[in-house]
Order: structure tokens, then C-alpha cells, then sequence
């Protein structure tokens, strides 16, 4: 899988690309990173890429035409010598998209490349809207720029690829997986037995699998009941 | 503001803290950050900070023990020598937590100190919520770890407070705002006029102050209906 980020601050993504389960992605080839600034497209000796807005207002707003250069450049950039290269699917990162959820995370994980469009200042031109295929937000906040909603969406696919997580039970036995039938995770325990009072419940001691298997499983929905009604009554629909 | 961030991967943050609007925060003092990895608080001589999990499975758990340590230890330093320690409020980043939002952002900025917890493997042992405010989920996806949404929290908190956005009118009229009414935000243009045949719309090079805030009002409210009818239906209830 091959993720383009494209970003005014390449320099955020350099830690994180390198570190823990995403490190691992990108260290073993299951996905390859390329960032780029689209600085690089920008105007003038300053390599201005923003404006100000027609119709007045505070703010300064990204240019099309440099966004939308960058892509194309990418897009027809090989990241081997000698490969064909393949166009990304792109994803604007805007708190006016769609919600990012784990549905979409496993479908951008089945796809070859990707380009995320990191916004800044008051956002894109309306007309970079025409160029990229998709448009997601992380949710009803708002963010100083699509950077972070971006390594969110490479953290929640990359660890989607083969071999990058350890133990593939991990990600069947999560919160939003198909495993555990849209519910939220049941609750886990560690050494100490005991910490200020607070015991691990009995049944996880006793090695019973079948006990514990029926513990979890009304965990899980005692937890999505209480906590997240609207996701129990998505599950309700989809058991019925 | 303080922000303390408890993580295993301190170095992720560097340059987030650094760079743009969120590092403008801190630099200018204010928000202030202290980064704690709970492996000082580990055990053994690896200071090991997670174990199997009680009852079977996969994966590795997260200790309660090292982790209510590590918040205990920053809540009794003081940030400034001879300051009193303010106890940060408590936040623990889990796919099981309330959706973040906007309003819980403008909440979070209003506080003295806040504190997050990111996890990883596994997640943490349960117990450790009881020693938590609140528990934050950035969405319906899943991370390798909570480091992405402590981010996003940080990103969509400093932001709001005094003096670190140049222009106020920025916050006072992008999506989710109240000034919008809870509506997404109307669209921005820029120069060039014209992009491969697509020009910005006549009205916003006019100059007619009335007729573009009247556009812009019909364009949140035509955006907001389309893409996301279940804010709509929240901002007619609003209205009524």
C-alpha cells in the first residue's frame, strides 16, 4: 500500500512514520510513505500557496492550483524505478467530509495508493473538492490542520495490512470489529489481583473458557448499552 | 493551560508541540505540555509496564499500577517552582469513550490542566478507569494507540484559547461553530479566477457585502443538508 501525505508540515509525519506499530508498517515494505510539501508548487520566490479570500473575510485560503499540481506530480511519480506508476485514491481531510470509521479504514486498507490532503489556515479552495475523490473528517471538532486527522487515517489502515500487527486475534477481538459483532470491547486484566482495593473479577482466575467466553461476551454488551446506545442499536438491526 | 500527555512514546510529540498553530501555543506560554512515559514507573529492570491478560487472549495489557503512578507524580509537581499543583482533569483515550466534539473541546480548553492517557496493545487494565474523569474517543475507528487522538485533542483545545489563533474571526465562523449555528462552514475561494474552466462564483467578486453573506447562509445550510443530515436535523431542533 503506498500512502501520499500531502502536507505544508512534512516535518510532523517524521517521528511518527518511524515509531511503534506504524513504524513497523513502513519498516517491513507493507506500506510505503512518500510526503510533499506543496510548497514545492508554490508561487513566487516566497512559494506562496495561499490567498486571500474573494468575497472578504479573515484567513487565508489554499490554493487550487498548487494542491492540485502536487497530486498530479505524485501520481505520476514511480516510487521504484521501472513500475507503472498508479494514481491514488484521494482523500481530502476536512471537518466537512464524511465521519472516518473502521468500515472506511478497511476499505482504503484494500486499496493500492492513497493521498491524503492535509488543509491548513481557513482550508482549500472550493475547487480542490473537484480534484480528489473523497472528502473525510475525524469528527464534529475542528483541528489547526488535516495532519493529525491524517496519521489517524494511516494509523487505523496501516495496522490493517498483513503482518504488520503481531497477533492477527487482535484485530478480530477489538472494539468496531466484525468479531465482536459491532460491539465495544470487553474489559481487560492484568497482574496485580489486586491494586488499592480493586480485584480482577473471579472468573478470569478460574480458567473456566467456556465461563469466561460468556463473561466477555455480556461485558461487551453491558459496556455498548450503557456507554454507546446509538452503536446498540445499530447492532440490534443488524442481528435482527 | 497545562497538558500533561501520558505515553510510551513521548517522542512522537516533539514537533507536534512545536510546529504551527499547536506550537505557537506553547511557545508563546499559553498552554504548557509535560510529556511522562509510565515505564518510569515500570517494574523490574526492563521497567516493564504491561502483562497477559487475566482469563486468556491476545495481546499484552497495560498495568493499572505504573500508569495511576505516573499521573499521581505529575499532579503532585508543580509546573513553576513554588506554584501549588493543580490535579489535571483526568481523560483516558479509548475507542470506548464518548465521541470527542467540538463542545467537549471548548470545555477541555476552559480548565487549569488536563491530563491524557494514551494506550496501546491491548489497552489498559480496567481498573484504570476508576482513576480517570473521562474517557475520550476520537471515533468509531481503531488506533494502535491513543497517541493520534491525544494530538487531536490537544490540536482542537489550544486553538481556542486566547491569543494563539491571529485572528479571533477565524474560530468564530468555521464549521461547528456556534456563530454558524452548528452548521458546516460555506465555501472558500481563492485566486486564481479560473481553474481548468472552473471560476469562482460571480457573486463573491462583487463586492455586494449583503449578497455574500447571504450566499454564504444558503451554502452552509445546502452543504450541511447534504452531506450530513443528522447535524441538520440537530440544528433544526436548535432552532425551534
Amino acid at each position: 500500500m503506498r500512502i501520499d501525505v500531502i502536507t505544508l508540515f512534512p516535518e510532523l509525519f517524521e517521528r511518527f512514520l518511524a515509531v511503534g506499530m506504524v513504524g513497523r508498517a513502513f519498516s517491513t515494505g507493507a506500506a510505503q510513505a512518500r510526503l510533499r510539501n506543496p510548497r514545492d508548487f508554490g508561487l513566487g520566490r516566497h512559494r506562496s500557496v495561499d490567498d486571500t479570500p474573494y468575497g472578504g473575510g479573515s484567513g487565508m485560503v489554499i490554493r487550487v492550483d498548487c494542491v492540485v499540481n502536487c497530486m498530479e506530480a505524485l501520481d505520476a511519480e514511480a516510487v521504484t524505478p521501472g513500475e507503472t506508476p498508479v494514481r491514488a485514491h484521494r482523500l481530502l481531510l476536512t471537518p466537512q467530509g464524511q465521519p472516518f470509521t473502521q468500515q472506511k479504514a478497511l476499505d482504503l486498507a484494500s486499496r493500492p495508493a492513497i493521498a491524503l490532503l492535509c488543509g491548513r489556515y481557513e482550508g482549500f479552495d472550493e475547487r480542490v473538492r473537484s480534484f480528489v475523490d473523497e472528502e473525510i473528517s475525524l469528527g464534529d471538532f475542528v483541528l489547526s490542520g488535516g495532519e493529525v486527522a491524517a496519521m489517524a487515517v494511516i494509523d487505523a489502515c496501516v495496522r490493517l495490512l498483513p503482518g504488520v500487527l503481531g497477533n492477527a486475534g487482535s484485530i478480530e477481538h477489538e472494539s468496531h470489529s466484525p468479531a465482536l459483532g459491532g460491539l465495544l470491547e470487553y474489559p481487560h486484566y492484568t497482574r496485580p489481583v489486586e491494586f488499592r482495593g480493586l480485584r480482577v473479577p473471579e472468573v478470569l482466575q478460574q480458567g473456566n473458557h467456556a465461563a469466561i467466553a460468556r463473561w466477555r461476551g455480556q461485558q461487551a454488551e453491558m459496556r455498548t448499552t450503557e456507554r454507546r446506545p446509538d452503536l446498540w442499536e445499530k447492532v440490534k438491526k443488524e442481528r435482527s
